[in-house]
């Protein structure tokens, strides 16, 4: 299915009077919100932590009260796959209702061979329970984090993550590969050697780039054609002036931000350099526990400087590109009939009321 | 109605076994979450010029465009007293289904005699229609901006503000008496006069101060007495000093601050001097059209450096106390049994899942 045509109800052309259509009065359709960032599955619940974290406590505080990204590998790894899949379709569904119709998930909080492996065909799994409703996108991302039963993220990457995207690769599916490109995650050798894999695989990649340090994960992205380069708080002007050039989408997670009360992205820089910028929730439990991107984008748009253009095309079809969805974004004749429809006079409404939730079933 | 004990289920002394109890196994009661600073009543729509001003327009702009505090004056003074009070009902549902069971309402948006009569009046009647269910404080705000058909704040003032107040004083249905105290709105010496006045009809004040310029709003409230003292973003050390060593309370309003584009108030200096703060939503169709109170301050408390009891204190104790209610906002025998109630296994998880809502009906 396509969009055929677009304009005037009063204006439609003779052959396309009796093709599919959406009648809803006093509604407004945009484009379809893509939440392209996110880590829905996962175990545990980390609630006390930001209490902890807003009582001034540090990541050492917390990893020693049982808290931290090992108490959700933890937790994953405890959980049975049936309760992963429950609570991930939980999540799923809410994102639904606040309108969302794609959504990236990514793996990663297991980090062991065997569990890796189920999570993302659990993902799968997701993409088959939702089809029709929501579009779902398989990350790889077994390179999030080193675990300590690992002398180096070298042995990691070599007797887990290269041999499970092997291993996996012939079932197809996966979407894209991912990778925290930090000082003390992954180094930009072990980016290569994935992204190498990956691209010999025919595998999409996207990384975590530039979130602690600038450590040129957005020049890395570019080298490597990747969809998308997220989080980029301390990207410098060079990583911009690369995105600006290519075809990566420069990813923002302005609820990673707040959540840890650091400062935003300089968003202005990559929107005035020509980057394609997209916004995304970076749902999880410890560093945003946030899921509602409308919320996020609305709240963040006059702090960063989007115009409400940006603002759209953020949540709508660059989020879309960062996913490799070329057919979809934006409502012009030729591409996927994917939208969001809200019950609102005006799509201003939108974006001015914070925290409401306007999204209808179409 | 008030609270006898407070302890475990199992060690209830004999003589309370048979009190008035609430059972929700499987919940979290807090004190009732108080909004302390809100522009309820108003008609009119303006969206648009949240777009606008994403776009980069100025006030002058958004004015010419028809935008401005002058649209809000026009609908509120065109719509009819039904209309008006519709839509206030229905926003007060709204924050009554968040689990907010305490909420100021302004009057402002007409700033004619007989109409801010008539909204002084409306709000009155909305604190009937909500009583038993949400309790609701009276602001009388006509001195609420200078409209344009008087010479000078002072004639404003003369004509409406002061006399009006005389003739509403009477019908004992004024909780408190606010000001906009800003250059080019009220100054000083009008004030001074509307506090006296006040003062001498034994009710008591509140004041918006400090917005746009550090004009020592602070220290004018704490002069007259003010139950609150509202945004304080430009407050400078004298202000914080004199607050911490009144009955004051400094309003917070993140809200408001992220919905234009600037810095949050300064809260930790509050915090360290030992004020009495609050946060409330400001909730209004110009500068804050967010009325969502635990969303606002949990996603500001990290970035304004709230710690949990800062931060429950001050939607809960410190927002009653900036009402004049000191016989609430705390779960402590004595005080009256107002609380608020979520679907929820610790209350960590209420400002961990921004915009989410586990408020339930008590």
């Amino acid at each position: 299915k396509e969009i055929l045509w677009v304009g005037a109800s009063s204006s439609v052309p003779t052959e396309y009077q009796n093709a599919d259509n959406i009648s809803k009065p006093g509604h407004v359709l945009t484009p379809e919100l893509v939440d392209s960032h996110t880590h829905i599955v996962f175990g545990g619940d980390r609630s006390f932590e930001y209490t902890m974290r807003l009582n001034g406590a540090d990541y050492e505080e917390i990893a020693t009260a049982g808290g931290g990204i090992l108490s959700t590998m933890k937790n994953t790894n405890e959980e049975s796959l049936e309760q992963l899949f429950a609570k991930a379709v939980e999540r799923i569904e809410r994102l639904k209702n606040y309108g969302i119709g794609t959504i990236e998930v990514k793996s990663g909080y297991s980090l062991s061979y065997q569990r890796e492996m189920d999570i993302t065909r659990l993902i799968h799994k997701l993409k088959g329970h939702f089809r029709g409703k929501v579009q779902i996108h398989n990350t790889y991302l077994a390179a999030h984090a080193v675990p300590k039963n690992y002398a180096s993220s070298e042995k990691y990457m070599d007797k887990v993550v290269i041999p499970l995207l092997e291993e996996l690769s012939p079932e197809g599916i996966i979407d894209s590969v991912d990778i925290f490109h930090e000082e003390g995650y992954f180094c930009k050798k072990d980016a290569e050697k994935l992204f190498s894999k990956a691209i010999e695989l025919k595998i999409p990649v996207r990384i975590h780039a530039d979130e602690f340090n600038d450590n040129k994960g957005a020049i890395l992205a570019h080298k490597h054609n990747a969809l998308s380069c997220d989080h980029l708080l301390c990207t410098g002007q060079d990583g911009i002036d690369t995105l600006s050039k290519s075809n990566t989408v420069a990813t923002l997670l302005p609820g990673t931000a707040y959540f840890l009360g650091k400062p935003l992205a300089n968003a202005q820089s990559f929107l005035d350099s020509g980057c394609k910028v997209a916004l995304a929730s970076d749902y999880n439990p410890g560093s945003c526990h946030c899921d509602n991107l409308l919320l996020l984008a609305s709240l963040a748009a006059k702090n960063m400087g989007f115009n409400i253009s940006q603002l759209w095309s953020a949540i709508t079809l660059n989020a879309a590109h960062s996913l490799g969805l070329h057919d979809q974004g934006a409502i012009i004749p030729g591409l996927r009939p994917r939208f969001s429809l809200f019950n609102v006079s005006s799509v201003d409404e939108i974006t001015y009321s914070w925290g409401r939730n306007f999204s209808v079933s179409l």
